[in-house]
């Protein structure tokens, strides 16, 4: 401690009296806007300790404007929703300490660093200062819970203990015990986020000898539905990675596709192949990424991810033509990711608290009667169908899009019977004590019938929803929902069980 | 009807007298060359209706130059290939109006739209007034006809209705019928192309109320076997995506990868692990893609898909090496495409047609007798390859190509073999009641076999083509031939009817 | 042979009096330092020969720089390692003559050609010249023993054998031969290299009539342990292809994705669902790509594979954080690619040579004894795992990769308990022979065992080590680890060969 002190203390000489005031000039020199004099002593240490992140927000908008400059542009031009900015933040740019420091006093990972207090998470609550609007937003979507609706709800808190988890053979009898934190932390939580907790402080070394740092639990993670040491939910950076918070990165679908790839919500490989996909791949390097708002047709000639779900979008003499939405399923009606089957979207963000009629937290039953309290309803799917066609209608005429709903709709229908008829070979299996149901994951037959709904059936919404036909067809499409059910049927038709 | 009369005069009285004179300026001042009044006003509205499109054609070339003045240049620059431009296209630039008006007699989805005679669907016997090689290369091609290709051979036909298609089990045993054409639009069509038909007109809401256009059947589609309202076959926005029509885009991998992807066709995948898709991926930023001719080393320097298989290549001196084709056949010696094994291309488009010692129409016997008649002699296959050979020697010196060409002739024989040695097994299944010939498609073991040809030796086919070697390895390669030919020989072995 | 000799006599005439002085005059324009005499002469016939690699090689650092310039630069900022260049192609520009020329008594494959002492492979002991540090890092590097690695070791040597060959049923029982040289050429050799031999001469044909040059075999290739006629190991082209030799290229993941990719070393898929990636993907086209040193954050603002393995990283104020080095293996500790198990790296790039405590050449036995003796120590394993670190710092904080390695080290514990589970159920069917264990690669059961530990296992380490989730969870993730470790454990139990 004494050690660390002296550092520190040495440190400060060095800095105020030599270096510090060229270093600040020089970085002040680069800048249009003032920076704080705290964030001015952040970037002292860590352009040598972390310079790339240092670097990063360099190039970021972040560093090259005020919030007091931002607040005042045009309405639809407007990245800062926020009505009011603090006044302390509102004549600098938005630096290190800006954003390390806020509301300390929620934040469990705040410490002492080198005479200032920080917190090591910056968290959605902290970037509502100036981002209100999209937090709100974010903060009442299923992105923001997608830690708890796995956690939370018994029967996925089950897939997820028996997926990435050690099996073993002792006895001649196949044995797993729950997946630990770790395994968790590389597979599920890596999207769905981790709650990071504090564990008092531990030492770490550092460049300045040993420093003492928060101990988090559950870190690093940017999950979306990362619960933070200041109760907040969700990970801003999942997104906008640091520290350039670009709206470039997050409108490319490389964004979207850290999480959103097959085998089970294959939107990204559909992408790929889709006419939407080979347009954008062809001539992204073209398109003006950072326009805010996105003008259709003038800014970029094909959708990106963002572009239909939740970018600002207008025509191109700046007409509106939707709104920009963090609640990313608010273009949505149906939800085509089947749990077991496809369903309306749910009402709230909280699906761990469905309840079906067999008592289950699935948006369905396993014979696919819809829990239809827990969902919207007809008109609310149509309104936001119509939202969706708004954006279609960017470059598609109308009859083209009823033409390809259609499809859609079509696929919906049939994939759910197939889902339907191999649940129906599972059920069979299960009652008649072939299989059994208490957890229907972790036995072989049981992930035949998951891959059935999870992989396979869900490949061919997507495929048909975004027009990529390989992954509705050979590829975790039609073939392989077929060769699966033909297995399914074959081992029970061993067991005796069919219908 | 009266409703959207007095829309459409409203609409005109605005037009006229307000916004169209300063907008058709505005329009006309961002444009070179002279754009007809019908395409003016096309643009007044569907500016607003499809921002997207009119903003993608106004970056594209035919916005910008006229049909008379792109006949002029130099022979191997010009875009046009027709000699003679109706004088009334030649000099306005290629506009809605001069694509959608075309040949409206021959269209049975023209219908009347505010005053004009509009075809809803542009077809390659419309692009034909400028493009009129292209399409005449195009019409003759395997492309042309991939719809029929696919519902015009028995075989083929049975599969499509098994794969896409509802199964269930009902008392005890396993049923399916036909794949519905929704089911097939979304899959096998989205490639192949579906067959555009008019069932009278019906209405639809707009922006100026309830309009009237055709009512197609299976649209909206772009596969590259289309069967257009016209009649004529293709659509040349499969590879010129609306409404760039670029160049660009169609010489990008992207374009082709739409289709030619893993599981039967991973051309694109070999690509991507290919030493040219390495190079391509790397640098193409930096490359011309609207060069016409395409110089080798010069404009780009390692090739893609175009490259090899249709573009116009000059030397950097200008001196051509291989001619342009729209017949994407025209430098491919073999059919690397195991249908059921390789086999030299065939003479005719029309696959369908062919008929083997079996009284089936496949390339060869399930025990590899070739169809010879039907296929192209050893002579037209030496031409083919010494074509192909002419683009490989833009980069590779002879003895390079030599060694290459050794060791894909290799390949094929060794797949071939192997796809041999399995339907031997699977043939003595069907031949001892194990199986049931009668479909070839729509049993378990079936689809083991298919897979060993359909996806197995054709991705090691196309890896050994395009030097991916993962595709011929571990993806889809000898390790999935070999591990799905043990389990067909485990199944036969359970069955009792190994040879 | 005559014919040739008047060829090339009418030939150099040509040139000598009428296009050579102007040809020669041009391309010396083009480039800023002269270009010797030889060089000039090929490139006379070879930009219409291969018009492509001259173009390629044009536009290449090679053309526009003498070594003896540099050499002079700052250390940092040297490209050519070597202290001493020979004072014959110091003042020239590196072109064809300089390197197809070199070392001409080592080369089996030099040949007389058109007046010239030419070598057909140009070799890493040709490249030492200039690159000395490179080539002997290189050589001592586990991948210039890439196809010794796999040949010389006998186990190894069974798999290559066994999966790219001919399998059939004949007289009930499933048989095959052993790979052929053409099988191996376009699988394994692809990325493992071939012996390039030479036999004699041939004749093949060229512009100029039928020329002579030396018969190569297993030929074309650019492995990476390839064995050159020159008797050295490795193929700059692998990552720096022909003929620009890139740095720009070889820093892009796309060249190591060749054949760091799924199934057995998914490094590319990771990365490619990795927030690295994603911010690759996303920003590459404003990075600069050719500076040496390659400051971080300021060149580049997330790492590719060279970032983390092999480039020389400097601050953004010019500070060294890591050394260049070609030996890929110097910054890792552990061996992810678990053969069958993770393990430490070894000390010898002659992997062959390990002998582990059951006589096998694999660094751990069966059970998971590590053969000690061979791998680097604990020690070792900690200056490397630090050295890595120093990367990281770059952008994270020491913390942050506190926490991360973590994970990583308890990943590799987990998969590696499932590969000794898995082994202990394969043993048993050894054991007890319902499997043959002198070829453990030949059966489907070994198949199956294969997969979890060579397909699996690496993935979901490979997985955690860079943070791409899916391919930790459920694309050849712990899913399919998992389920495929019920396949064997139901085929175990149907043997009766249980533990």
């Amino acid at each position: 401690m004494k050690k660390l002190f002296v550092c520190a203390l040495f440190l400060s000489f060095i800095f105020l009296f030599t270096s510090k005031t060229y270093a600040i000039g020089k970085l002040q020199q680069d800048l249009p806007f003032a920076v704080s004099e705290q964030t001015q002593v952040c970037i002292l240490c860590h352009k040598n300790v972390t310079p790339g992140i240092v670097e990063d927000w360099k190039a970021s908008r972040h560093s090259k404007i005020t919030p007091e400059i931002a607040i005042k542009k045009p309405v639809l031009e407007r990245r800062v929703s926020s009505e009011i900015i603090p006044a302390d933040k509102s004549s600098v740019v938005v630096g290190c300490y800006e954003c390390h420091s806020q509301n300390s006093h929620l934040h469990k990972d705040n410490f002492e660093h080198f005479g200032f207090q920080i917190n090591v998470v910056v968290s959605p609550n902290d970037c509502k200062t100036c981002h209100a609007k999209e937090v709100e937003q974010y903060s009442g979507s299923k992105k923001a819970y997608a830690l708890d609706n796995l956690r939370e709800n018994h029967i996925y808190h089950k897939f997820v203990n028996a997926i990435p988890s050690i099996k073993e053979v002792r006895d001649n009898s196949l044995r797993y015990v729950n997946a630990s934190e770790n395994s968790k932390m590389v597979t599920c939580y890596v999207c769905h986020g981790s709650e990071v907790t504090v564990e008092g402080m531990k030492e770490i070394p550092s460049n300045f000898g040993s420093i003492k740092v928060p101990s988090l639990n559950n870190w690093p993670n940017q999950g979306v539905g990362r619960i933070n040491p200041d109760g907040s939910r969700g990970a801003c950076t999942s997104c906008h990675p640091r520290h350039s918070f670009s709206i470039e990165i997050a409108r490319k679908p490389y964004t979207c596709s850290q999480c959103h790839i097959d085998q089970d919500v294959p939107a990204f490989e559909v992408y790929k192949e889709s006419k939407h996909g080979n347009i954008f791949f062809s001539k992204q390097d073209t398109w003006n990424w950072n326009s805010v708002p996105w003008k259709v047709g003038r800014d970029f000639q094909a959708p990106t991810c963002a572009t239909c779900h939740n970018s600002l979008l207008v025509n191109p003499e700046g007409k509106e033509i939707v709104s920009r939405t963090h609640d990313f399923g608010e273009r949505l009606w149906v939800r085509l990711f089947g749990l077991i089957y496809s369903h309306p979207q749910p009402k709230s963000a909280k699906t761990y608290e469905i309840n079906n009629k067999d008592g289950l937290p699935l948006p369905a039953t396993y014979m696919n009667e819809l829990a239809a309290e827990y969902l919207i309803n007809e008109e609310a799917q149509l309104l936001r169908k119509n939202e969706m066609k708004k954006v279609c209608n960017g470059c598609h005429n109308t009859d083209w899009i009823i033409g390809y709903f259609e499809k859609l709709d079509s696929t919906i229908e049939e994939t759910d019977t197939m889902v339907l008829n191999t649940t129906n070979l599972m059920k069979n299996m299960w009652d008649k004590g072939f299989a059994d149901a208490s957890n229907p994951f972790d036995e072989l037959i049981e992930m035949l019938w998951v891959k059935e709904w999870f992989f396979y059936a869900n490949s061919i919404r997507f495929a048909s929803a975004m027009l990529g036909a390989d992954r509705a067809t050979f590829k975790n499409g039609w073939w392989q929902l077929t060769e699966n059910f033909y297995k399914i049927h074959e081992y029970a038709r061993k067991c005796g069980s069919e219908n």
